[in-house]
């Protein structure tokens, strides 16, 4: 699988900004990817790009329909459907999050199947992936974890790459969740996955390859999460991490969903993971915390991440507000090589 | 989904007694519910049942066909499929453990709507789970945990059914896999579920119940195999089991189909599977120790169970050859019953 790019996003009428919140993922971190935005009457999203039709987006060169929007309801509207259409009869292919597959609209289904079109519903893996073996395999790996769900994992695997392109590394992002699998162009959303393969799913995204080539896994929920733990623990052993980021969001008062459930403190957190993560690789560790402070005040958020670094002695960052450089640092430094 | 009983058990051809272990395990647990078997020319497999055909079963008030046989390559033998037309006809369901969905058989699936017949494919969840929730709920559980895959622990848990019974208890066994599915008549198998639902799906097939209500849930994996983890996580999180059973194979050269994967020690298992469960249920503890010794002497089994009672102060026991009496007043013990 790989979506081609570039993009139109394609906002439907997204009734406010949260329900575009894929797309939005997708045009920040991808801004030369996203050509413009595509939004129908009544939608209250703006991704700040420019407002264009699918004919339009054909003639600069769009590879690709990007519904990275909810959909009310669950039903794909008329409307929807047509926009789709015409953008496969002008040679785009569609990758869409909605969880109704749009290979299930037949008239999508068959127009595609007779322009050779590809449908990317990334929320549906479609690979038969093998069993995990963990068995050793050389370049090297980071793995993001998090004391909860939705603490900022995607973006500080994202700013991690980031970081270690600019340093000139050769550094791969890997997405394992909808927003990550537009952004990288390809990926598998691990949690859509049949439970016996979670570990062989992520073996297949993060491959063996050149021994300092980094792969930057974006993790999903949290050993914690009595709902998703599973998800996180094969992640944890496929992905066969040497390092492994801990993300967490200061001052949360519950886990995500679950208002009878308070969060571990991090020390449990980062013993936990460590413990898993070396099953399959014995010299997994924790080397950072990336926190997203985006509710305090600029000196609470300083004070917070000085008191984690001190109190864990390793880097302690937002991945926002100060970027994740000494992460990189640290992780380089362990790695041995020079920054 | 409840799949009624008593069964024919079918075995096809089966090239030899393994094939048919799923039938054998069937047969063994609920000697009652299955009035014989059907095997077809070259069939090498045996449960000792008397064989028949479906007119004769269909007499005798068979109500299920059960397919607890593997297949040659995956295909289904155009003889098969007669013998399940047959059994649709003489008014009984089909449940099966095949890879392949008999469902997917145009012609059983058509004879099956027309007449109103179930066909149960057991290794194929249909239902529509919702996210675990980790929230308390009533009644005791208990959960058998392993070192390894296939160390026995769906034997166990039937084995701890029985003696809970025995004692008056009221008690159920809850499967898992597709053995435990034939011989509860009901059942997920876990490892097939979407892994976001794997906590969801264990909530929903053991749910709150009476107070001193005992549910006995069949465990998948292990915490230390590297291609399941994630499937015995969720599980443990979705059974919220007040007491574990460590099921074990002493002597086992490594992680099954791992050759690279050395077996954690017992102290390590036990360690982690508590840790691991007290986030859904703080008062999890492992109260007992069941090992297969079938490949030992029976005064190497006896001195080996001898030790392991010895060393973690709890009793370690063969289902087989000693029964599980006194993992049962161990936990009858603990939860202020008397036996």
């Amino acid at each position: 699988m790989e979506i081609r790019q570039p993009y139109l996003m394609f906002l439907g009428d997204a009734p406010d900004q949260l329900a575009a919140k894929t797309a939005k993922g997708v045009a920040y971190w991808r801004p030369d990817a996203c050509i413009g935005q595509l939004r129908l009457e009544g939608c209250k999203a703006d991704l700040g790009l420019p407002d264009m039709s699918v004919e339009e987006a054909a003639e600069k060169g769009v590879k690709t329909l990007v519904i990275g929007v909810a959909n009310r309801g669950g039903r794909i509207a008329p409307t929807w459907e047509q926009t789709m259409l015409k953008a496969l009869d002008l040679g785009m292919d569609i990758a869409s999050g909605l969880h109704k597959k749009v290979a299930d609209i037949p008239s999508v289904r068959e127009k595609a199947a007779k322009l050779g079109r590809s449908l990317f519903d990334v929320r549906h893996p479609t690979n038969d992936f093998e069993l995990g073996t963990g068995a050793p395999r050389t370049g090297r790996r980071v793995l993001t974890v998090g004391t909860d769900c939705s603490v900022g994992k995607m973006f500080a695997s994202l700013a991690l790459e980031d970081e270690l392109k600019k340093r000139g590394a050769n550094a791969d992002f890997r997405a394992t969740g909808q927003t990550g699998i537009f952004i990288a162009g390809s990926g598998v959303s691990v949690d859509a996955v049949i439970s016996d393969f979670i570990s062989g799913a992520v073996e297949a995204i993060a491959p063996e390859n050149d021994p300092n080539h980094w792969d930057l896994i974006e993790g999903q929920g949290s050993l914690f999460h009595a709902s998703f733990a599973g998800v996180s623990m094969g992640l944890i052993h496929g992905a066969q991490a040497d390092y492994l980021v801990m993300c967490h969001e200061p001052g949360r008062p519950h886990m995500r969903g679950l208002p009878h459930y308070g969060l571990p403190d991090i020390a449990e957190a980062i013993a936990l993971n460590e413990r898993c993560a070396r099953l399959t690789n014995p010299r997994a560790k924790v080397v950072g915390i990336a926190c997203n402070t985006s509710a305090m005040s600029e000196s609470e958020a300083e004070s917070t991440l000085a008191a984690l670094a001190k109190e864990f002695g390793m880097p302690a960052v937002d991945p926002v507000r100060t970027g994740v450089a000494s992460i990189v640092d640290a992780m380089l430094a362990d790695a041995g090589e020079t920054a």
